[in-house]
């Protein structure tokens, strides 16, 4: 069974099938290749339809029920009949199966066993999926998992891919577009960029833009068939809320990536993995990050204010939406040709100088990627240790005091209720320090993981964004080559020197902004942190005062 | 070679050899069996000695050195040519050969590697052996070990054997001797039980002795070729300290065994077993144990009065100790005939509450005896991750947190050094958490762990004592029969249930002892061991705030 995405009209004489939007429909063949399916309609009609044009979710039926009672040492062997892939999985909390995806999280190593049954299979399909499950009953949830812990430090923050093919004629690899073309844009797109304290900066706005995502709600369509959720997004400026699912968001990342990626690094958003244990759980964390994500492109001056920006915060009702998005589709002010818009109001740079900044900001941002992985390898293993062995061990001496406890109060002997009471609340004391050290990574240790994932998954693009300004510098300093052999005039060549030197305080802004924000951001989850470690080492402490005062010597 | 331990005089045509104290002679055959081995004397004569006068210490040679400098993880296999003796053993912290013992520390394992080379050997000849140690050469130290924990919860704490052969006649199961002996001990050595608030009480004295055991010291005989370690013992009656060898506590351990441990359970000594990676560690260790009992002792009104140990604490010289000695050994009032002495000054009790008062005691030490071993093994888990894994885990955190400070110091962006330095201040912190958190074990664990050992040790000594009640009371019940066939009288019988009460009333004396002494303890170790956990959580908490006080959001 499908359901049709979008409406298709058969081209005569090619076998293939109408179909409308909404319709479903029963596919016959999957293995057609090229991009079809044949399918049936409802008339019983059979034709080729385009597979982009449909959306299959059938459900292979796994037995979650056994899966729950099955002890968690044992491995489920996972085989599907109309794949190759076969895996082995230990007790999981969250298995999803459908036609693109295997999924469930290994309560054993807590990580995400995730196979991709249909190698055409897309991402993009996930969310939807996602969204579609409470209908049709593709996951199950254990309660019982005891360790269950996020998968952390993961693949979420996967790195951008620069898509520039869309301009026929257009190099991927190369920023000659830009560093040749005759005529640069003028108007309101001008992007300016000043000389601040620090160096070249991008023109900041006098009040930061901010946007609130909050109140994610079940939306539905065909009949109830279909559930999704909407997300409300209220920016600062108009403070009126709009809705936008996920794939809007996607939407508009594939924008702002198309635009501006060569020049700033767009991050991911936050992936389609399942991270949480529980369907509340994971839209609570989608939307943390989606936050996450909204307010670092509030953040950005040259982003915030961009109006393809603009329009996904503000839109005021469904035909301006569909209106906007069209026209941000059309943009060909699009990867290289962004620089064209860029005017620094500075004297050019030199070639060794625009080197030289290029590869210090090639040296920092590896450097500083190792940096952040090593916190969150550390970080990951701490997660583990706190919500696994560590509160079992503090429950085991809690449960230790109070089983000697219960024996003294056997002994018969006078005056024993004194220190029998004590040693219980010691022991019941232990058994809430278990709880807290379980606890207390969701308070503190989340939001370091979270900003080091984002920051991932930020100097991820940078190895593109760098490499679009090597190439430029390639470029230029084939010039002189270039001019001999006629491929280009020596006026262009002084036009490529000047706009390398253009795009050369477009990266050094970009950094700088980088910079600032990550000053502010590291403080700011530094202090969140050890202030709330700070909390729960002195929680600990009162609570083993009160237990401590219970006691009596003679 | 070997030293002679005792003067022995050679019996004529036996083929003996006639030897001296302090001798050195050399073996010449030691498979002779039957306890004695061939000896040469210095002057050439051969003949036989028995094995318990001579004290054999040759050293196997191990190349320490190569251990020290092999990898913690691979394993070194050692083999005993002498008996078919071989262990794997790891990285170890210490190693000790000699004719007895093979003995390492273990240190990926933590566990003692501990093999008895020759299976006649005694436990009583370590010691010895250790004090030797230092003269001979026969122990090596790895300062490298990280690992190194003490060996926990362990064996020390072995039961105690109550030796009853020592009299002609006398089963070592049944407790007849006392049960139907003719007179019982008058005078001085009258042990009163008293009726008190909590039932029947021992005798206390007006103020309870205390005895201080400290500065440890070499002394050495045999021209040096000898050393061994002489504690201080100073009693709070007289305040003059006298000196003993571990061997003396160990006199009086069996003497104290034989006199009263029908009746109270006299604690082991803190055992033979290496516990520190370092011969002061070790020293302090055992000091601190003997301390234990010592006080343990002083603490029992029974024991610290009688004439053994206040001979032990108070003797004045060596003539009167030697003479003391002499005379405890000659001491006839033991084993069971310790009852003789004990005088309940309330009604006797029938039998079926002598029973009951019995089998009571024996359901609560036994249910103490799994509880007591329950903290000791979650208290040896929670030892081994606080001095391994959590510390190392801390560090990296910090390590982490470093290395992310000094990527950000090389960014070349002002204003930079707030940050980092508050980074780099809050990485050292972590790193400082991790050696608190290491050491802590040793500040409050540590304690929890020897009261829970030396009780360990108390309840394993309570079968014996239980056992020698329930044989008394079996032979009371016997009483009709034996009456019937004539190996009793009735006044006989009537004499062997009186006895019964007088025993049990000694068993709830000793009860109320032990009870009394135990609430005392726990609430001592409790509040000890809370009171350093407050500490220790606040101090981390004081750390982190200062830590969070360097961290400034823009």
């Amino acid at each position: 069974m499908a359901q049709v995405l979008y409406d298709f009209t058969a081209e005569p004489g090619n076998n293939e099938l109408s179909v409308k939007e909404g319709e479903t429909i029963t596919i016959t063949n999957q293995s057609i290749g090229g991009g079809w399916v044949e399918a049936q309609n409802s008339r019983g009609e059979v034709g080729l339809v385009p597979e982009d044009y449909i959306e299959v979710s059938y459900i292979v039926s796994v037995d979650v029920k056994s899966m729950e009672e099955m002890p968690a040492d044992e491995a489920l062997r996972c085989e599907f009949s109309h794949n190759s892939c076969s895996r082995n999985i230990y007790k999981c909390s969250i298995i999803v199966v459908h036609s693109a995806f295997f999924c469930a999280c290994d309560l054993k190593t807590n990580n995400l066993v995730y196979t991709n049954l249909t190698s055409g299979a897309e991402d993009d399909e996930w969310d939807d999926e996602w969204d579609d499950m409470k209908s049709t009953g593709g996951y199950a949830e254990s309660e019982a998992g005891e360790s269950g812990a996020l998968q952390r430090g993961g693949s979420h923050a996967t790195s951008m891919k620069i898509s520039l093919n869309k301009f026929p004629g257009f190099s991927k690899s190369g920023p000659e577009l830009y560093l040749l073309c005759k005529q640069l844009v003028k108007g309101k797109d001008r992007l300016p960029i000043y000389m601040g304290e620090v160096g070249p900066v991008w023109s900041y706005p006098e009040t930061q833009l901010d946007c609130v995502v909050a109140d994610p709600k079940k939306g539905s369509k065909m009949y109830g068939l279909k559930s999704y959720i909407e997300y409300q997004v209220t920016p600062s400026t108009t403070n009126r809320p709009v809705n936008h699912r996920y794939k809007h968001f996607d939407w508009l990342y594939e924008r702002l990536l198309e635009k501006f990626g060569s020049a700033i690094p767009i991050p991911s958003l936050p992936d389609k993995q399942v991270t949480g244990r529980f369907e509340e759980e994971f839209i609570k964390m989608r939307m943390e990050r989606l936050q996450g994500w909204m307010t670092r492109m509030c953040r950005h001056p040259v982003i915030s204010s961009s109006e393809v920006f603009q329009l996904f915060v503000t839109y005021k009702d469904e035909k301006d939406w569909k209106m906007g998005k069209r026209k941000a589709e059309k943009d060909e002010t699009v990867g290289v040709m962004v620089f064209s818009t860029m005017e620094p109001e500075a004297p050019d740079l030199d070639l060794i100088e625009v080197e030289q900044k290029c590869e210090q900001f090639s040296r920092f941002t590896k450097s500083m990627d190792d940096g952040v992985k090593e916190i969150l390898t550390v970080g990951h293993e701490h997660w583990k240790r706190c919500t696994g062995p560590l509160p079992k061990e503090y429950q085991r001496i809690g449960k230790a005091f109070q089983n000697l406890s219960s024996v003294f109060t056997s002994s018969g002997y006078q005056g024993e209720s004194a220190l029998t009471d004590a040693m219980t609340a010691a022991g019941k004391t232990y058994e809430e320090i278990a709880q807290l050290v379980a606890e207390q990574p969701r308070k503190d240790l989340h939001h370091v993981m979270e900003t080091n994932n984002e920051y991932k998954g930020l100097l991820g693009c940078f190895p593109d964004t760098i490499g679009v300004h090597k190439a430029a510098i390639d470029k230029v300093k084939e010039g002189d080559k270039l001019v001999a052999a006629s491929k280009i005039t020596q006026q262009d060549k002084v036009t490529m020197a000047k706009r390398a030197s253009t795009m050369s305080y477009a990266l050094q802004a970009e950094m700088n902004h980088f910079h600032s924000n990550r000053i502010y951001d590291y403080n700011r989850v530094m202090q969140l942190y050890l202030e709330e470690q700070v909390k729960f080492y002195e929680t600990i402490a009162e609570k083993l005062r009160q237990a401590h005062s219970q006691f009596t010597t003679m």
